[in-house]
């Protein structure tokens, strides 16, 4: 059952379809003109700086929240994560003090909400793999044989997360063309619905972490745009993967929902049809009954379900340190684009569109892949009774490329 | 023609077997018991300490020295690279001051140079690329179609990478097993025997660089042992690329030797059999007369040279930008494994025994992979008159696995 909404005294918190209730609390880097970036928590349309918040002496953070990051905080644990989460519920509730540093979100300018350490991808929905598969390799190979043994993933480039709202240039790059390889504009830009789960912790070299432990170890989720090239994907990624088509922009929304916000929608994933090895076991079930999905030039494209996933964040991060890597805080794992089995579940134009075959209309013109000026918008929320915990948008404007 | 050596007043670098003399003066962190991490440059078998140099007013590097890893003195920029070395040159030469603060090298604990911003690895020895997709592939696709067309490569991860001398320790993983894949510790250990690019400037979002614009991006080189544990490769390694199997550790010689220090080595690389497309031109030869080669247990196993590579570090710095990707200073650029034709030019154990087929012999017993207690060390240098300019010992030890 899920749960009712506790009330704020911040009043648009409280409306049922609003992102950001006090259920939710998530956190973010924001500045307004003239102020310095630092550490927020949006509440219904308003911001409660943090920063304020420490230099007022309402809540104690050890200075972290004056970061123009939230890596200072996430740094400082799990037990302080609950510890301040108490305290602004205890603030923004409608026993709360009335002389809050409240700011208006829409005056703000909203900033990357952590320096990203690492970026992973993971490749966790069985119906992308498997549609993707399909178009790169055919039938016979659609789904990689050791994919229901281990979620598969790849290292990203860190440098080329942005936060939502920046706009993401069409990239040039090699493909294959009839006389080989050619040096064109991207033809086949497409989009990825992702979440991106944020490492709170940091490993030891050559330990190994348990699925539980990874559990600990996540401090929230963000939306995540992977923005992808397929046309440089194709020629370039066999055998070491995906690498330029990949690189030229991946979106982040600027706030950071916490584990805690989202537990109360804990579900279990897909369906297994294989044991797993011991240390892919969990002890609950790993997911959120989280509905997401997106938008093109304000159409909605697409509505799927987290819970459509095979591998959970937790997963993820416990095969990640499988062979002793290090996590971070701050690294940033994205889940892999999340479809379900229908078209309008799906998470990319390549599936929407049967890579291209298919054309999808929007606001009544034909479509295949994205166009120069197309505005993309990721959504996410965990529905509650008569409330919901949302991600706000996660949005980005295709440029034109520069030849 | 190799260049004459100029002399230092520091009598073991001018020995002509030195890695050190005062031609190379490679930039390295170091600390002696109870002193802090701070930059020095190895000069024959001592190192100056800059930190000190700064504080006595020998040099100015803006307090950078300080600091305990080299970003900050990179981020400085070139004409201060050349600035430093010129001041550098005439502190060590034999008419410099008597009283500098050297530090006994042997005394020192030599630290991981740099802070790693994120680390890619190429693969652009062409017989290294044709042997393991010989391996992993069979004959028809042992090449990708793409090799010749561009530097292919992946993003590795950073948080891996160690300094010279780190035990490596033994992974765990899956691996394919007759029943299904399996839990073990990694049976075909291996190393890489490569080079590292360190990117000495950032470059903005959307640009791209120009191969002489990167080349001017490079700050210099690290000796790069990529290890690689080959049967957790195998399974997990498409389509996404190598993943677990990689991020094991990254082990990099403690000394960064500067491109100004190469670049009377500059020499062609290996020849072409396809015409680039523009964006891959180079003004000038791209690769160094550098020998390079392992040796395991004492013993040199293998001995190549850089000039057998087919890609540049600076067609792969131009590359890595096609899409837009930003670049950052402590970027790292493995080369990929460095390989001749001969089984005993061969940078990895992969390759000089035929996937495990054919053994070698070290120290007079039969070997295939690494074994536990195996001490491997990457060598390189680039010989002149009299001289040489080298990197020092990149070791590592192989620790037993923890089931």
């Amino acid at each position: 059952m899920t749960p009712h909404a506790p009330r704020s005294q911040v009043a648009s918190a409280n409306e049922p379809g609003c992102d950001f209730p006090i259920a939710n609390l998530p956190y973010g880097v924001f500045s307004t003109p003239g102020t310095a970036r630092r550490c927020g928590v949006a509440i219904g349309d308003l911001i409660l700086d943090l920063a304020a918040c420490e230099a007022q002496g309402l809540i104690d953070a050890g200075g972290s929240f004056a970061a123009p990051q939230m890596n200072d905080f996430i740094a400082r644990g799990r037990a302080e994560w609950d510890r301040v989460r108490a305290r602004l519920t205890d603030l923004l509730g409608v026993d709360g003090p009335r002389d809050l540093p409240l700011v208006a979100m829409d005056g703000a300018v909203l900033h990357l909400p952590l320096r990203v350490s690492e970026f992973t991808d993971f490749y966790a929905s069985r119906h992308h793999a498997f549609n993707v598969g399909l178009l790169f390799r055919g039938p016979d190979n659609a789904l990689p044989p050791q994919w229901t043994h281990m979620p598969i993933g790849y290292n990203g480039r860190a440098s080329s997360v942005v936060v939502s709202g920046t706009g993401v240039r069409r990239p040039m790059g090699q493909v294959a063309g009839a006389q080989g390889p050619e040096w064109t504009a991207c033809r086949r830009l497409d989009l990825e619905l992702e979440l991106g789960a944020i490492v709170g912790a940091d490993s030891t070299m050559g330990d190994r972490i348990s699925v539980p432990q990874a559990e600990e170890m996540i401090f929230g989720y963000v939306l995540l745009n992977d923005w992808s090239a397929r046309d440089i994907q194709a020629w370039e990624y066999q055998p070491l993967g995906p690498f330029q088509s990949k690189a030229l922009a991946t979106t982040i929304s600027p706030w950071i929902v916490t584990q805690a916000a989202l537990e109360p929608f804990r579900r279990a994933g897909a369906p297994r049809d294989t044991d797993l090895l011991p240390y892919l076991h969990e002890d609950r079930p790993g997911f959120y009954d989280l509905t997401l999905g997106w938008s093109l030039n304000g159409q909605e494209m697409a509505r799927t379900n987290y819970t459509q996933m095979y591998w959970s964040s937790a997963q993820q991060l416990a095969h990640h340190t499988t062979s002793g890597c290090p996590m971070r805080v701050g690294d940033l794992l994205g889940t892999g684009t999340i479809s379900g089995p229908a078209p309008d579940q799906t998470g990319a134009l390549l599936e929407m569109t049967q890579g291209g075959r298919v054309p999808v209309h929007v606001n009544g013109a034909p479509r295949t892949f994205l166009e120069d000026g197309d505005q993309v918008a990721l959504f996410g929320f965990a529905q509650g009774a008569g409330y919901r915990v949302g991600f706000g948008p996660c949005t980005g404007r295709v440029l034109p490329a520069r030849p």
